[in-house]
């Protein structure tokens, strides 16, 4: 089997799935109870947020992170904690994950003043009409890291500087969750209030996600009850999980350097390939300036939905879009970058992790070629 | 290490954990994706959500049940899925847990009519004044199952039609966290439309609760994204986590009538055994008719948290009321059952589980014996 689907999901280290085993078993108490084995579990869950922190290139001292369920909560926990003023302008980037553009159409819904900053065309944020869009009433502004489908990166300290400008004490979320641990990320330098991150996405488990918060960002809780994670996200505390979350970030984090070469290769290698094959239009919509973990191709005149099903038997499995969005009507993302939607329908998504290798490239080469000649005999 | 603090969190069955295990590292795959093996993924979910309606004793063909983060997220999404029109009322019984009553007080502060309903002495929901508060207005009622302080178990059937008397199309909310695969449920007959359960009080993991939703009940999402779980529930599918929580509840629920009478019969050596050391005013809160899982005591003199300490260094692990509260202020269940500030002050909750032992018991009666007689020395 080849797995060509790590934007969607990452397959759990070892050593990931041992630590939740060995702290499930033996450390299950609630880290809210009174007496000392739950205090301790605590006090080591202040240590982790300290690492998360440092990672995370914030301030460990008085920065702060909340454990949350996943990254699509801690995206909700931002936007609907942060927005809570009609009078006030909220921006999105049009080429959000559908955990953070959801919310936003919510607000909208709901008579708030939200508007979408388009993207250029390599998948970016559009800068200039970001520059638009900003003046003294806009109060959050939220664009992500590394885009889902294409990998583009944004960039943040430009999208930062560009905000304080006009937009003053402007709240500036950033859904971090495809960079995280494979991109370097320096919230400080980029004055990033909150930065959304998940697990499963770094080889961690499913069911955990935090949001960085820095020192004086205010935020209200969405979900209410016993007061865990400071008031901002009730629910018995996933010590275990966090333990392996935590497992999965160093691992990651530590390697993110030697992956992003090796990735960077896969890439490089898939590209040659593809242009080597490139009779039929295949069109390679992330550039090289994109994140190497996420590639979009465009195969014209073909449905993307087609190609996947005959990759899937073969043993190959690749994206379609967001796995996330379990009823998609065109493509949001591409649709905004300028394709039309014959070539839209033509996409699929290659997403590597570190463990992937030329050999399944290759092997995927041989699969399409077979498959655009069939087409075409 | 003697565990008497079930109510707060439980030990995960080894079964859970190997269950956990083998899905994370093998089935990893998003059940979201489109290839054959993500779609086995989400059938699969498909099997087990009518296994937990099954449990439940609902309508496997029309009921619904969508898997959370946590019965606190479960609680949240009941209510503020439900609850949206500010002029009928909401009723809420006072004894609920904050996961329940703190999104009551959110409603009430913005402005919603929310009406609470006592408890009697022995700790169940007044049903008079249930009946009192009833009214065509009253659209959303929202009582829990068995109470996680004091075990008294609400008779909910008797609820249903207290209701149905005079509140016509109420959605009935139950909070079912602490009596699930313990005390027997059937919703259909009790006519409840939302029913709340969470993995980690069953021996199953942290991270994992479900919402039984009743055919026909309209529900509102709380948190936007990709839209999983019928647009409920946003957020990468555990599907892990789900199968874990399933082995957990089939376990337990196998087990139900056998551990029932076993921890009811370490229910009745606790009480013969402090009946016995009864020269210092011990009071057992939690009556015969109680849930034998939770048994609340009043030390009359003494603070709970003192004895609480001094057992934790005797090795024994108990609460004192509500584990998930982190800044408890009183006791509003002990309170509304008619104790004083002194008598609450000296409250603590011994919480089974099957595997606990009458030798546990002895050990736990033998420290407390030493602590009264030094207390009193």
């Amino acid at each position: 089997m080849v797995y060509f689907d790590n934007a969607a999901t990452t397959k759990p280290y070892e050593e990931v799935l041992k630590t939740f085993n060995e702290c499930g078993a033996d450390e299950y108490f609630n880290p809210s109870a009174s007496y000392s084995l739950s205090f301790n579990l605590y006090k080591k869950i202040g240590d982790i947020r300290k690492k998360f922190i440092s990672i995370l290139n914030g301030d460990v001292e008085s920065d702060n992170i909340v454990f949350t369920s996943s990254a699509t909560e801690s995206n909700n926990l931002a936007i609907f904690g942060s927005c809570f003023n009609k009078e006030k302008k909220y921006l999105f980037s049009v080429g959000e994950h559908p955990a953070v553009y959801n919310c936003a159409m919510e607000l909208k819904n709901k008579g708030y003043k939200v508007f979408f900053i388009p993207l250029q065309k390599n998948g970016q944020v559009d800068y200039d009409k970001l520059d638009n869009l900003c003046d003294n009433d806009v109060c959050f502004v939220s664009t992500m890291f590394v885009n889902n489908e294409t990998g583009a990166i944004n960039d943040l300290i430009r999208i930062r500087n560009i905000i304080d400008k006009k937009a003053k004490n402007c709240v500036f979320h950033v859904d971090g969750v495809q960079g995280f641990c494979k991109i370097p990320i320096d919230v400080t330098e980029a004055r990033i209030n909150l930065f959304s991150i998940s697990a499963h996405k770094i080889h961690g488990l499913k069911g955990l996600g935090a949001l960085y918060i820095s020192k004086g960002t205010k935020l209200k809780n969405i979900i209410f009850g016993g007061g865990q994670e400071f008031g901002l996200r009730s629910g018995t505390i996933n010590y275990p999980g966090i333990i392996s979350f935590y497992k999965a970030a160093q691992t990651t984090c530590e390697n993110m350097k030697k992956n992003f070469v090796k990735v960077t290769n896969l890439k490089n290698y898939l590209r040659e390939q593809l242009v080597k094959l490139n009779k039929n239009k295949i069109r390679i919509v992330s550039d090289n300036e994109c994140s190497p973990y996420i590639n979009s191709l465009i195969f014209e005149g073909n449905r993307g939905e087609t190609i996947m099903r005959f990759l899937d038997s073969k043993g190959i499995l690749v994206g379609t879009g967001s796995a996330c969005s379990s009823s998609k009507v065109g493509n949001r993302v591409l649709e905004n970058m300028g394709f039309n939607k014959n070539q839209i329908l033509g996409s699929i998504r290659i997403s590597f992790s570190a463990d992937n290798t030329k050999g399944e490239i290759d092997y995927f080469i041989t699969c399409i070629d077979d498959y655009l000649k069939n087409i075409n005999a």
